[in-house]
Formats: C-alpha cells, structure tokens, sequence
C-alpha cells in the first residue's frame, strides 16, 4: 500500500507518494506560508490527485495521509496547537476532517523535525538507533530527539522539537518565537539576509548583488573566497555547533542525523561541524557520530509514511 | 530508618541523617574539591560518626548511604563516570566499597541536581509533580529534568543534567567542561570574580573591596546601589532566565524548582526571573510554575534518602 505524505514547510510544500520506505512519485509547490494553511488547500489537494492519477492510483489504493508542519503539533486531535511566523491559520485546523472529506482517508498529523527523525530512524541514515536527535536545516532550524528508543515529546508535545529555539546568545536577536537570542534566530535560512545585511561590508561583497541572499549565495560567493561570506559562513558554523552540542547535553544521543536543504552542501560543512562539535562537547563515553540524510529532501515524507502504517497496526 | 546523606558539594560536603523526608540531624565540612575526594573521605567519616553518635544512633540503625556528586554517574555500578573542575580522583572510585568496609552499608551514588529534583518531587516543593526541571545553583550550576514522571536520563546517563553547559553564548568564556559560552561559564558562582573584575568600572565599585566575590556581595552591593553590582546582576539575571528558558524548551515541564544557596535571595531575584520567563518562553498551554525548594541547602540530602528507600524495595 502506498501513503500520501504531505510537508509543508516554510519555503515549499512537499508531497509525496511513499511506499515502503521508498518515495514513488514527488511534487513540489511553492509554500506562501505567511498567506496561511487554507488558501494552499485547494492546490495541495489537485497536486495529489495528479501524482495519483501519474501512478495509475486511486486515494483508495492508499493507507493514509500523513501531514507535517514546523509547529507544536497535538497528534491525537490531529491538529497543531502552535507555529510560529507562517500557516498561522493552521492552528485547531483539523486535518482529519479534510482528509476524509476530500480523500475519505485517516490523517496523521506530527511536527515535521520528529517526522524527519522517524523517518531516518526507520527508513533512512540512522536505520535502527535508538538514541538520536535531528536536525533540519529548513526555512527554519527544526530538532527531535529520541531516547532509548522513544520519541521525546514532553508533556506538552513541546519537548525535543524546540531545539532551534535554545538560546545560543542572550545578547542576540529578536526571534519570530519572541524570545531573543534562539540558534534560529542566529543562524538559520529566514535570519541569514539580515544577518548579511547587517555586515559593515556588505556592499563590498558579491552578496550584495544577490537578489535572495540564502544558505547557497553564502557558499557559492565562498568559493569566489569573499571575505563578507567567509565571516558569515563562521559565524553560522559557530551557531550551528553550538545548537548541535546543546542537543547532545540536553538528550544525550549516539548519532546526530542533519537533514534539510543545506546539507546539499554536506561535502562543505560536514567537516567543520563535526571537528568542532567533537572538540567542544561534553561526552566522556566516546563521541558522537554524524549522519547525514541521504535525501535531504525527503526525511519528513518517509517519516509520514512510518506514521501512517504504525496508526494501522 | 534513617538514612545517611552525603552531598558533595564545590564549596562544602553536607551530610544528613535523613528520616522520611525530613532532615534530623546535618553538620557541614568545607570541600577542598580542588584537591580531590580521598583527601576528605576521613573527615566525612568522623563527621558521620559524630552525626551519629550525636543522634544516639549506630551505622546499623541506618538503611544506607546516599552519596551525591556534581558529575555524571553510573548509578549501577555506583561510580562517577566524568566531573569537571573538582572531585577529579572520584572518577571510578567505588563508593559502595568505601560504604560498606566503613560502614556496613550499601549506597546508592546519584548526580547531586537530578537527587535535588527527587527530593523536592518526593518530599519538597513540587511533591508530586510529574513533568519538572529543577536548577540548582551551587558553586556551578546543576539541573535536571522529569518528563510523565521518569526522570530523564539518557544512554550514557548525561541527558538532563548538562543544562548548566547549554551554550548561552556562543562568543563567551571558556568554561571548565571545555565547551565554549555554557550558562555555567558565564553566570554560575565560580564564574562570578572573573565576570566582576573584568567590569570596566570594577575598581570605582564597593565589590573591590570584598576578599570573596560571590552571589551575595553582589546583592549585597546592590543594595547600597552600587552601579557595577546592578550591572552585573542585570547580566546573570540575563543568563539564569535564559537558562531556564532552554530547560523549559528542551524539556516541556510544567513546574520550575529552583534551588541553592542562590535561592536564599530568591525575595530579590524571583520576581524578575519568573517575569523574564514568562515574556520570553514559548509555552502556548499556559504558563510554567515557579517553586523554590523549602530549604535550598537539602535539597539534594532529601533526594539521596528516597534514592536509598528505593534502593531498598
């Protein structure tokens, strides 16, 4: 049986046909996330039934739809109880309602980190850990975490998925969140314009002319060895180590996963975050080892995909 | 019963005879952590002794020893595993050796933050809560954390009780666990001369008069309005709150508990933590709770003894 997974992230909304732990058919469409969750419905639901009819399947054929968003999800009403900065309207949407109603199919409904992990753990990279946490580079910094074996939610569902918003400095900025100084605030993709902005030489650099200033403008204008993007670049890595180790303080994991659009980069970055991480934290029991998602792009659909049949067992 | 409780602190060895929740009789030894744990285990043993002979009581009368130490434990094999900065000679030393050629006893060895947080959920200021972070501000700064009622421990016994060495500020000072910018580095008790002396306007300050700067000169000064000293408090006021508002991201609990000898001015700094908190913190279910452990100075005695109860059935 395949299930329809759906990501809707901050830049794109992902949607998937996944079948086994194997995604058979993907659409991408653009996300407009500050817009909101209910304009989008429309477009999500015709880009699913054209990649069912490009397979040759009915919404019968499929077990369920899994759905993912960067927000605090409660997963046994199958809505989101908060998100911040985009699909405001998602909150007490209910997910299950409008599957059925369009698909007559259940819906699975989790935060897209924890999918990710899900995903990694049973499908992907980290296949058969029990003591885990991910990280995924997105619009914004998403986290999860497992411990011998179990997801931690937290009593509030809050727990593990919040790592992007650990204060990497006090003195920092503003966050979408409200409060001051969150690693995502720091360093993830939605912060890196103002954060290149702000730099005194920031007219003097090729990132100037950039009309999107992203995570791959910051790489691409390394390689042309602008003194501008190798500060940046330093300063995020600086950010990024440091969200990673405070991962392994506060949970304690044997591997850390990273996913997420920037790991395309992986070959560039790896090496730093590992060699920092290992020289910085605090694990007296060996060291931590580093997976990256073998698609970046697919660990939250393979993680819907892991929920839907584990929510018919 | 009774129960011997051991807590070795960075400053002073506290040690308690301990009867259902309620401390009967406590004496406390200075530390000397710097030159290690077999130097002091003599003294702690005549302390005992007195303690004891004291109360009309013999080691028989006695369940067993809790021992409590700020490192990570292995709790099976009653051994500390790695400590920063103190007690270095205790990694590996086996404590329910000592107990039982001394004593006759069994002990039960915990990290001194997660006993602290038992204590004041078994019979403290937070008894039966079930999702809680405790911060117990010492000579560093320990926490721990429950999640459904289990306390959070983690594959190598770490999760939890790192909270102190979540990076706060990733272009801060080094601290003793080598990791960079960690809460503890920057606003715990032994971290507090160097942060004072380095102020710009420390000589103009009454502070430079004092032999020992600690938590309570500062306050002290703040009194007679000391500029420095408003400063400084300013800045750890900055840390502690984002301390504790990565603990409640990290963790999901409902109920703070703070405790050490920071917390006898908890009339002075409570208000304004709880208000930093509250403004900052993303909880969308409602507001976390606030508690001060009772008696910040036994906290963690409390826990040792409802670690050896439960040891016992």
């Amino acid at each position: 049986m395949v299930d329809i997974s759906i990501d809707f992230g901050g830049t794109n909304i992902k949607i998937g046909l996944v079948h086994f732990g194997c995604v058979k058919a993907k659409t991408i469409i653009p996300a407009f996330a500050d817009k909101g969750l209910i304009p989008r419905l429309s477009d999500v639901e015709k880009a699913i039934h054209q990649l069912l009819i490009d397979s040759g399947l009915m919404p019968c054929d499929c077990t369920g739809i899994g759905i993912a968003l960067p927000g605090i999800i409660d997963p046994a009403a199958k809505t989101v109880l908060s998100i911040n900065g985009k699909y405001a309207d998602a909150v007490g949407f209910s997910f299950q309602e409008w599957a059925n109603r369009i698909f007559s199919l259940d819906a699975v409904v989790e935060n897209d980190a924890r999918s990710a992990l899900l995903g990694e753990i049973g499908y992907g990279a980290a296949r058969g850990e029990s003591n885990a946490v991910l990280i995924i580079f997105g619009t914004g910094i998403g986290t999860a975490a497992m411990i011998n074996g179990q997801i931690v939610r937290g009593r509030h569902g809050q727990a593990g998925i919040l790592g992007g918003h650990l204060v990497a400095n006090v003195h920092g900025n503003r966050c979408t969140c409200g409060n001051v100084g969150c690693m995502e605030a720091q360093s993830s993709h939605w912060a890196l314009p103002q954060l290149v902005k702000r730099h005194p030489q920031f007219l003097d650099s090729s990132l100037s002319n950039e009309i999107g200033i992203d995570y791959r403008s910051v790489i691409e204008a390394l390689k042309a060895v602008d003194q501008v993007a190798l500060e940046i670049l330093e300063e995020l890595l600086l950010y990024w180590s440091a969200g990673i180790i405070n991962l392994i303080h506060a949970y304690d994991p044997e591997v850390v996963i990273l996913s997420g659009g920037l790991m395309k980069s992986a070959d560039v970055l790896l090496p730093q975050i590992v060699d920092r991480v290992h020289a910085l934290a605090w694990t007296p029991w060996g060291k931590v080892r580093f997976v990256v998602a073998e698609d970046p792009d697919t660990s939250v659909l393979l993680g819907l995909s892991y929920l839907v049949q584990l929510s018919k067992t």
